[in-house]
């Protein structure tokens, strides 16, 4: 099946710099597609640090189990990934798969076993042909090339599975003289909600810092950014998010996160990593609207992200929004139904700037008329004041519609 | 928008004897829909309890804010109900609206105010147009008849929205040598979940019994029936479930829970609350496949009913299911999301009664032709048992299709 690109792509794929010491080779295997990469190896050089975060899954793939347990080491070399198949509930024999594909990798580099990391995305519970796999893999080695705009583009190709664009980012930031490089990649269209879903991101920097720093900073961006996209509410198994910082830049390495470096360092994390989870809500499977859901006066930042997540992940208000309808009751009805304290007598809501209900009911002199007229746009906004506290939260979502149900409804035809 | 009626509807409006003392009538006022009833009275008569189950939204309508209170006198007269409209986020205005068309009632029929419960379904945030209801209200005290075949049919028909058929159902209690009646009628098929959604059912007995037993059998009937099925985990302001007993089989009274009498009572009330439910799953908007999905061996029914409706809500489980495509790795994917504990090495998966999976991977010998030669039954079923405990619950879907896309992007129009 070949799926036009998304009406709500960026225009063309960013122009991604080179990160220094980091090597590209992309490979076809013919797991699934055809005519088309589907295997990725990146090499990183000898000291390179590792921060990881992973599907919620309690049903997690063989390679999320593989990295989790790698990530121990906080230290990696190699990343090797494959899509059409996601090496999800296989059993004994997943596991094994993952071990021959990293055996392969491992000697091809010349690298040891626990520094490889994994991924896989694609269909659940069909093993993997590993020796086809390994076949391929073998000759990825040779293959490597200094990253930059050609090997990024080919990087970000090679991982998609149901995805109709490429997804590339990058970021620098000013390190106390010494500018660092952020670049990442990364897939994800369909069974996306928070705690991630079949969403594969990987970033590198060259900046200096230490495996703690880099954790640290990882799991609170994935916190602010992947974790607050939903397409279908559906979490994958195989949700990953690797940065790998290779410490080329030479800076003075971060070892503290109260280093006067951070604020910087962390803006620019943050900015690929909210770049490239707005683009996954992009390329939502057949989303035609960009939808930005932001809530208000919740009790806490947490009730604020349960009542914008209640919204972003209701059918009928993504309906609605597909229908450019506006359906203000069926966001009560969200605000209702999260859980989460509000006020029903205080609540306000807007669509796009327009106030549709406020103090319980609609808005004397509401313009039904403006709100259509901003959902006519591809990008729109919602916002509920539910009256009760200070805590807030935006989350970003797209509107369902018949081409969700197309291409759910035929993934594996 | 006029409906195709649901390929998954009973092939007629069940046979639904009288209950002596309960008296019908229709009108149209209306409010949304042309040439069709949309308004109901029944009166019943007095000594009559009632008990009642509402929706969990916090933002709830002014009905059910009426009802509500109302309850606490756990005795009444006469039900209002009008479809097209829910009078909910409608503030003040909308708590009068219901105590003006209360009023009218009351007058009718000579009873007083709290004697009277009302119920609203249809479109969220506009006011009621009293003075149209009041008129059209006003007429149905005279033209009360006594409860009976034609009667129910046409009360069941007035409360319908979206619903492409009327639903009713019946069954009889031996109460130790007396017969008792229970009838009930029921619309919803959209914004339907656990807690309820624009689900009313209204449910009438002749039985004799204590407010107190008909509250405690009403709010354990509707955990399992009602609370267990989901068409798009949406919950509404407005979900209303009433029990009317009005005494007339003049039975001694039950007064205790653990009356002798109370399971044949218990049994025959939940048939008729579960067959109403499965009705609404039935009319699920779109709806093509009735799913019961089971879940086993999990820590808790509770668990277990959290891990069902994992499955049962998910977006691409269900346009699997519309592709009837034994696509199991998106059942182990929902039952991973759940947030409950499974024991993925253990879990087991069967589509209708073939075992895709076992022991954290495929079944060897698993025949896909057969999953998928059950999957393309109207009626299907799906279990997954996740090996952690003896925790077991069973709840009823629909599929996801471009039915539920039309319908749903086009409800207002």
């Amino acid at each position: 099946m070949s799926l036009p690109v998304s009406p709500l792509a960026p225009a063309s794929f960013p122009e991604l710099p080179p990160v220094p010491g980091v090597r590209i080779a992309t490979g076809a295997a013919g797991l699934r597609y055809k005519n088309r990469d589907d295997l990725l190896l990146i090499e990183v050089p000898e000291g390179t640090i590792v921060a990881g975060a992973f599907t919620r899954s309690l049903c997690p793939s063989a390679p999320v189990d593989w990295c989790r347990d790698n990530l121990r080491l906080g230290a990696g070399r190699a990343l090797v990934v494959n899509s059409g198949n996601a090496n999800a509930f296989t059993g004994k024999q997943g596991e094994e798969a993952v071990r021959s594909v990293v055996r392969t990798v491992s000697s091809g580099l010349g690298v040891s076993p626990p520094e490889v990391f994994m991924a896989s995305t694609g269909v659940i519970g069909e093993q993997l042909p590993v020796d086809r796999l390994n076949a391929e893999v073998a000759l990825l080695p040779d293959a490597l090339q200094d990253s930059g705009p050609a090997g990024w583009v080919a990087a970000a190709g090679a991982i998609r599975t149901t995805d109709t664009f490429a997804k590339g980012a990058a970021a620098t930031a000013d390190l106390g003289g010494a500018k660092a490089t952020i670049v990442g990649i990364a897939k994800g269209s369909g069974m996306i909600a928070p705690d991630m879903a079949t969403m594969l991101s990987f970033v590198f920097t060259d900046a200096a810092l230490s495996a703690d720093v880099a954790q640290s900073l990882l799991s609170q961006s994935v916190t602010s950014t992947y974790n607050r996209i939903t397409v279908d509410s559906d979490t994958s198994t195989s949700d990953t998010v690797l940065w790998f910082a290779t410490g080329s830049l030479a800076n003075d390495p971060i070892a503290s996160i109260d280093d006067p470096r951070v604020p910087a360092l962390r803006a620019a994390l943050d900015r690929v990593n909210l770049d490239l989870a707005h683009q996954i809500v992009r390329d939502g499977e057949g989303a035609t609207k960009f939808v930005e859901v932001t809530v208000t006066s919740a009790e806490s930042d947490e009730a604020a992200s349960t009542i914008a997540l209640a919204i972003a992940n209701s059918p009928l208000v993504k309906t609605a929004l597909a229908a450019e309808d506006a359906n203000w009751g069926r966001i009560v009805m969200a605000v209702g139904k999260a859980g989460q304290r509000a006020d029903r007598d205080a609540l306000s809501i807007w669509i796009g700037d327009e106030q549709c209900a406020e103090g319980g009911m609609v808005r004397p002199g509401y313009s039904e008329a403006a709100a259509t007229e901003h959902l006519k746009q591809p990008e729109v906004r919602i916002r509920a004041d539910v009256g009760v506290g200070q805590g807030h939260a935006t989350v970003w979502t797209c509107d369902l519609t018949h081409g969700y149900i197309d291409i759910n409804a035929g993934y594996r035809s």
